[in-house]
């Protein structure tokens, strides 16, 4: 699809079909398409879940303000941000660092240099390992979003849920941040989709 | 351009070619366009700081491991994520809560259920804070980035800088993290592209 319609055609829709599912190929096109978005050093801080239990998703959307669209899309994920994915020993990071020896960009002796680097600026403190997890999670997860809707699909990000207890619910451990879930599938037939809302413009996003 | 285009041609390019600029209009058009992107109640907590200024540039190449892109690209992007963002008093609260009721979603004397609903989910701890104007200005930076691409330009999103000494030397407000930095311009002639590194796959990204 052309990125102006996908910009245009991009809107968090409030009401899913629940009788039309996405298929397991596609969602993992869409994944492995949205995985194309860049991220510190290339480390890759996150992981989903994927809900599709009708069970599971009752119990998530108990603790999301009971918002009907996360039982109703056939999908939903849970993005999880991984505090963590600076260290060493940190598997992703393991494997980006296999890669940059694979490729020829690093030696296998620049090991030290390369976790000192990423600890020094992602490690020094859990605000700065909060704002790597997130700022890359929601990088990842903006390619994904524009890539549902590339493969004709809708999407919903939702942050308004309780934190602690879906981490409760469902064992996420402590390494991971929930920045948010993302409702996906067909637009009901016959619901309407809003125009998109009010945006800062140039002059209102740009400081002096 | 196609958005599958868009995915394969944006990489994080390390050469710009420092005599070829991007007008005023074309940046605006891509910051507008990036600001189509989702946000938490569409509080959009993110600003934007514009670099052209060859001093400036050169400051900012110092406290970025020396970066040559810092300097040689036409337009170095500080992206500026409002930790306050959910506050009743932020400006652009403000603008989204009368957007709105003028639209109609809401009433005004809602106003006080809206904030607090806000408080409770980004503003409960400075984890929370953190996380909300990350994760909101990861979509925004990636959605700019495609943009870019798709105006036919090329980006660098760059971390690896002393964010302490980045606040202090540009005077940046405390509510601010600075999640990224990001080169826009075009291709230095010459120049070689490397293809995209590893990227995790559907059974990587996917947890049970």
């Amino acid at each position: 699809m052309e990125f102006n319609d996908i910009l245009i055609k991009r809107r968090a829709i409030n009401h899913f079909d629940p009788n039309k599912g996405v298929d397991e190929a596609l969602l993992k096109a869409i994944i492995e398409d949205g995985a194309k978005a860049p991220s510190s050093y290339n480390l890759q801080p996150y992981k989903l879940k994927v809900f599709r239990d009708p069970d599971e998703k009752a119990a998530l959307r108990k603790l999301a303000f009971d918002q009907p669209k996360v039982t109703e899309a056939p999908v939903v994920l849970m993005v999880l941000a991984d505090r963590d994915g600076w260290k060493e020993g940190n598997e992703t990071l393991e494997k980006v660092f296999t890669g940059f020896v694979d490729a020829g960009g690093m030696q296998p002796d620049q090991k030290e240099w390369f976790v000192g680097t990423t600890a020094g600026l992602y490690g020094q403190s859990d605000e700065s390992a909060q704002a790597f997890a997130n700022k890359n999670a929601g990088l990842f997860a903006m390619s994904l979003m524009y890539a549902a809707s590339h493969h004709g699909l809708h999407t919903h990000p939702m942050d308004g849920f309780d934190h602690a207890a879906v981490k409760m619910e469902f064992n996420i451990p402590d390494q991971y941040w929930i920045p948010m879930l993302i409702a996906i599938g067909h637009l009901k037939p016959g619901a309407e989709v809003y125009p998109k809302g009010w945006r800062q413009s140039y002059d209102e996003i740009v400081l002096d």
